[in-house]
Formats: structure tokens, sequence, C-alpha cells
């Protein structure tokens, strides 16, 4: 097996930082160094140094040339729900339709859908499309991706999503994160008995979570008509005793106060964001919090888009990804992800790459792991053929442009 | 070389239409015929016949399983301007940061900056960008194409352009036609001279390119900012006299009275139509001009979008074409133009795939060759893996679903 490999003759090497930076923040997220006519060599899965063509290249046991290929650092994806069993394009067509959501509902739609279909499935039917969403986004260009949990929403359905989730792990070489959402939606037969769901979840599946080493995050579904403030906080509190931080789903639907109880329990991420005002921005730049963007969703749901732009002026950082999931955002390739940052949310395209790498791979807490190019980290890249410049990326909205993926220093 | 081919096991034969309609208006354009476990037999590079595995299955020279993959007419891309030199995410960057129309043309942005660099280009170049453009879109399902020029806007140029696309029918089996666009934009040496490059268009431009048979159609950008009424419908004139029958660029911008004059002159087509109210549904009602919507270009662009809805349920015909141009829409792949038109025109999933194939064959008067599965037509496809349902196909707008492309028998 290789144990050092050099890569010759790279167009341009984009996203290089010697030190990297935790994360980027207002006018930083503009800033994308990159070096023309370089090389890079990675050392037993990890990069080692890179530099030009035009200084002495160090030795290596296999050489690369590049032939002036372009290779970015891979995408963090930190936010997608990729374990879930078929497809919910009945439900797109319902919506065209003009259904309302509780017609869809009465049809079959929504979380619930998920829910009954995933109850059926078994555990390795889940396991394999999963799988094959993992290596779908791979060859998109990402190396690094958080799964959540909730469309169990009991706690034998919550466990076997979570176990799926182990099992990618085990098996993928990308790095995995894992996010237990139990509180993702009420289910049916609690529709009566919120308080019930609320105990269920703290008093019988954190602990079983937790007990298994299952998740790294908690997660709740913030928002109006899905779960209060009060219950957020009472479920991160439970996690905390636990150890498990939080990540929250957070305004997608109102100004429902979720960013804010994130805020308050150290969230390691706020998403979806639709509704941010001030008052949030200003929560957020007092925070550690990653505030998250899942431009895809407010497209393919027609939502109102956040406000990035307000954001990031203010100073905020702002993280990129894609919600992959059969409902809301089907879909997990990164590269348009950051088109609709720059088309909808009027991103730069430097901010969005920024956003969707080292700030994404903060929001999940792989931030010294992946997301630039920096001594030390995984050798997770992509590589696309020679770009008329990194702009060129979110432009062609439509044309896959990576060629082939590295995960920890192996082409996938 | 192969005479007849036998495709067996085909999951879903979509658009199957024995006797072919020429075009598909109002409540007609939900309906897709499709047969499940097919065969489809080829000859001499077009469709002879298609029936269920469960008949008997007929003699052919060669043989082809597919094990259940799904197999649809190529995409129809009805609308294109995919002969130009280089890129322009520059503009594309600039429009994010707020530029004026204004400050992006004087920093060489704009139809005119394409001129500039095709009059600087060779026809060489120019060819073989446009060529790797054609196998891209090949590549993503398309197997008909238009091609307009439009960014020489002198007559060297324009016929420089024109000769590209003569070449690229020559070297291509894809179905292209070839419309001439020199009232694209007025160039900067007639700005202060509307009338000189009207008469440069009709008395010198249009002969010659009539001369060399260059053109199947004339296009005029009839809009606000761009060609008035009556500088449209000389120019129609003009080109009737040749045999020359129009295709409109028409109410991108504003109601401009572009769909009116088009289907005065009996345009094929007339294209956008953001700017589409009941007096101009009522006019197009009365015609035999297919309106086609460009969905990618009011993305991009964030421009209103068009009312796809009212038209359709008025009994109109829509076509879906992709716009592909390096300024307004730099992506020819026609699966996520479905996607929009689901997603922001609120399409159904058949009424898209019917405006992208039979539609949008007729908006390029290609009806009798492409479009569907049907008796004698080029057998022009392209294959999917099994789907749940045809509506996966505008569903999944990230992921491109086309895994090969047979032009005329021919898989490329």
């Amino acid at each position: 097996m290789q144990t050092s490999l050099l890569l010759t003759h790279i167009g341009k090497l984009v996203q290089t930082r010697t030190v990297a930076p935790q994360r980027l923040a207002g006018a930083e997220m503009a800033e994308l160094p990159c070096i023309d006519q370089a090389w890079l060599k990675i050392e037993q899965g990890r990069i080692h140094s890179f530099g030009l063509m035009s200084e002495p290249l160090p030795p290596a046991d296999q050489t690369e040339n590049l032939g002036g290929a372009w290779i970015f650092p891979a995408w963090a994806d930190s936010h997608t729900h990729i374990v879930y069993d078929g497809s919910r394009e009945l439900e797109f067509v319902d919506k065209i339709k003009g259904l309302s959501y509780e017609e869809i509902a009465q049809r079959g739609g929504g979380i619930l859908n998920s829910a009954r279909r995933l109850h059926q499935a078994t555990e390795d039917s889940l396991f394999d499309q999963a799988w094959n969403r993992l290596e779908e986004i791979t060859s998109y260009g990402t190396g690094a991706v958080e799964i959540k949990s909730g469309y169990g929403l009991s706690t034998a359905d919550e466990l076997k999503m979570l176990r799926v989730i182990r099992r990618l792990k085990e098996k993928s070489n990308l790095l995995i994160k894992a996010s237990f959402l139990g509180a993702h939606a009420l289910p049916q037969e609690f529709k009566q008995n919120r308080e019930g769901y609320i105990k269920l979840i703290i008093n019988e599946m954190l602990p079983q979570v937790a007990a298994e080493g299952l998740a790294d995050y908690v997660d709740v579904f913030c928002d109006k008509g899905f779960f209060t403030v009060d219950e957020t906080a009472r479920i991160l509190e439970a996690a905390a005793s636990f150890g498990l931080p939080p990540k929250i789903h957070a305004n997608e639907l109102d100004y429902s106060g979720g960013i804010q109880v994130g805020v308050k329990y150290n969230a390691r991420s706020v998403d979806h964001l639709e509704y941010t005002g001030q008052e949030e921005i200003e929560t957020l730049l007092a925070s550690s919090t990653m505030p998250t963007l899942l431009p895809s969703t407010a497209f393919f749901l027609r939502l109102k888009q956040p406000p990035a732009r307000e954001m990031i002026n203010a100073g905020l950082p702002v993280a990129l990804a894609s919600d992959y999931n059969p409902g809301s955002s089907p879909s997990g390739r990164m590269q348009f992800i950051l088109s609709l940052a720059c088309v909808n949310l009027r991103m730069l395209p430097e901010e969005a790459i920024n956003a969707a790498s080292i700030n994404s791979a903060y929001a999940m807490g792989a931030e010294t792991e992946v997301g630039s190019i920096s001594p030390g980290k995984r050798a997770n890249l992509f590589q696309t053929r020679a770009l008329s410049s990194v702009a060129f990326l979110p432009y062609a909205f439509g044309e896959n442009l990576v060629q082939r993926t590295m995960i920890s220093g192996k082409w996938q």
C-alpha cells in the first residue's frame, strides 16, 4: 500500500490554508486562497504539504501528473437525512397541484410518511439505500457528511436508523457524524399527548442512544407546528447530561425562537434560518454557533429565502449544506447548492465555497479534519477540469464538474 | 453495420405514440403514454415498432437486453445559443454584487461582450467549443437542438457563426436547426443609428444568409431595450421574402408586443414569455405558434416567472428549452430544466416531459422526426435506471439520471 503520493501539475489548488481557520465570518468569507501550478503531497491518507511546481518537488513513493486539472477540498455536507426508504415524488406532485399540508399528510405525505416506510423497511434495506446515496454524494465531491435520524419517531425505529448510520460510519471512509433527531415531528400516536412524546425522548430514547454511543449530536425541529422553545430546551438539557451537544432545525417556517434557544444551549449549528431578523443576527453574533443555510430546501419547497447577504454583511459566518432528504431536498449535489446560494441568496462564489468547506466542516464539528487543503487534515479532495475561474463552479449550474473524488488519499 | 436492433426488457418505454401528435395543448399535456416491460425495434436508425415483452418478439440482426432500464425519447432543445467563445461568470458575479445592466456593459458584460469575443475567435475555435457543448448536451439526453447566431452583429461575424452551425450539422448526427438572429442586440457602432442596423440586416445579412442557405429560421429579440414591434415586423417581412419563417424572443422583459407580432407573421415559436397576460394568451390560442418557456433564464437572471399554469389551463401548448448561452443560462441539461418547470412554473412532470419532447420538437419544426417513440421517427433516445415513477426525473433536481443516449440508432 502506498504511504505517500505526490500530485503534480495541479492547475489550481483551491482553499490552501497552511494554518486552517476554525471558521470564517463576515468579510473573511470572500477570501479564498489558491495556488496556481501547484503540487500536493499526501502521506498516510492525510495532506502533508503543498507548494509551487516551480520549486523543487518533495520525494514520494508515487507521483501522479494531473495535467492542469484543478483540486478543491471535498465538500462537507453538515445537514442530511440520507437514511430513508423510497422516495416522495408523489408528494412533490401533490404540492404542484396545490394540495395543502394537511391534504398531503392525509394522502400519506410528509415526515410521517417516511416514518411509516422506515418502520416497515429492514435495517439491511435502509443500509443499502443509504449506501447508494453515500456513493452518489461522494461522486459529486462530498468527503464529510452529517446524517440525522428522525424518520423513526419510536425508540426502536430511531435506534434502527442510528445503527444504520453506525454501519455507514464503519464501512465508509468518509467522515460521518450522526445526529439523533427524535424530535423531528410528533408521531401520529402522540398527537393528543405531546408531553408523552417529549418524555419518551428524554427518558427512553436519549438514554439508549447515549448508552450505545450512537450519536454525536442531538437535534430538534424547533419551529411552528413542530416543537416549541420550551420543549426544545428540555430536550437539550437532557441531552447535555449525556454529553450530546445540539444542532437545531430553526426558523424555517417562522420566527420560532429556535435560533435563540440553540445559541443558549451552545448549539454547534442552527440550520434553515429562512426567518432570521436583526434580533436573531445579534444573538448569533454573540455566539460560537454556525448559522447553516439550506438553499435547496427553500428552492424545492418555494419558501422565502434566508437573508444570507444581511448575515454575512453583519459579520456572521455562514455554512451551506444540502439537507438531502426525500421530502424537501431530494439531492445532495453540493455544486448545485452553491449555484442556489449565488443565484437565490446572492452569495459570492468564494463565500459559497468557504461556506461549503471550512464553515460546513465547523458546523459538523469536523473542522480539524476536513474543509481545507491544510497539512494534517484528511486528503479528502475532488478534481475538476481546468476552469476559467472558481466562479465557474456555481455558474455552471446544471453541469457536474466533479471528475473524481479522493477520500483519505484514495481516488474513489 | 447493423441494420436492425431489438432492445428488450425495457422496464418502461416512455412517450409511446403509434400516431404521433404534432403538438399537445391544454389538458392533453398531462397525458404521457408509456408501456411497461417493453421491447423496441430500431431499423436503419429509426424506430420501427414497439410492444410488450409478453408478446412474441420480432426478428432483428442484433438484440440487447436492457435489464429493466427505462427509455425516454431524447429531449428536443428548441432554443440555444451554444456557439460562443469563453464564459461569462465574471458578469454573473457582478450581478450578485448588484451592478446595473449599464455598469455590467461598461465592464464588458452582456451580449456585446460575447460579440467582441466572437469577433476575435477563429471559426475553428468556435467550432471546437460548440462541439464540446453538443457532446455535453448529448450526454445529458438531448437528441435535437436549435442553435442561434446573434453574437456576430456584423455581416461577416453573423455568417461566421452560421457557418460554424453548418459545420456542426455536417459533423453531428443530432438533428440541428439554425436560426439567424442578427437582431439580437444593437451593436455599439450603430447605437446612434438604429435604422442603419435594421437596413444592414434586411439588405445585406438576410440576402447572404439566404443565398448560402445557412438558416432554417429568422429570429428577433423583440423586447424593451432591444428591437421594437415595427422593426421586428420589417425584418420578418424581409425574411419571408427569402422563405425564412420566424422564431421570436418575446416578452422576457416587458409586455413588448413580441408575442403578437410573432403570431401575426406565423412564427413557429415565441420564446421566454415572462410577461404574458390574457391578451397574449388569446392571441396564442388563435395561432399555430408554440409558446416556449425558458425557466433556467428566469432562474439565473432572477426574473419573474412565466405564467405556465395559466397558459396550459387556458388550453395552450407549452414547450420547454434550455436557452443554453454564456450570459443568462450557462447550462443545457434538460432534466434540470424540467425540475425548474415543476418547481418554479408548477408544471406537472408529465406536462414538463411533453413540453421538452413533442412540443419542443414542434417548436423547432422537427415534430415529424423526433420527440416521441413513434414508428418512422429517428431512434433518438436516452436510458435511465429503473425509476420509481416518471415524476422522479424532475424531482431528483440535482442528479443526472441519463445513463446513455442513442442518436439515430447508435449509443453515443
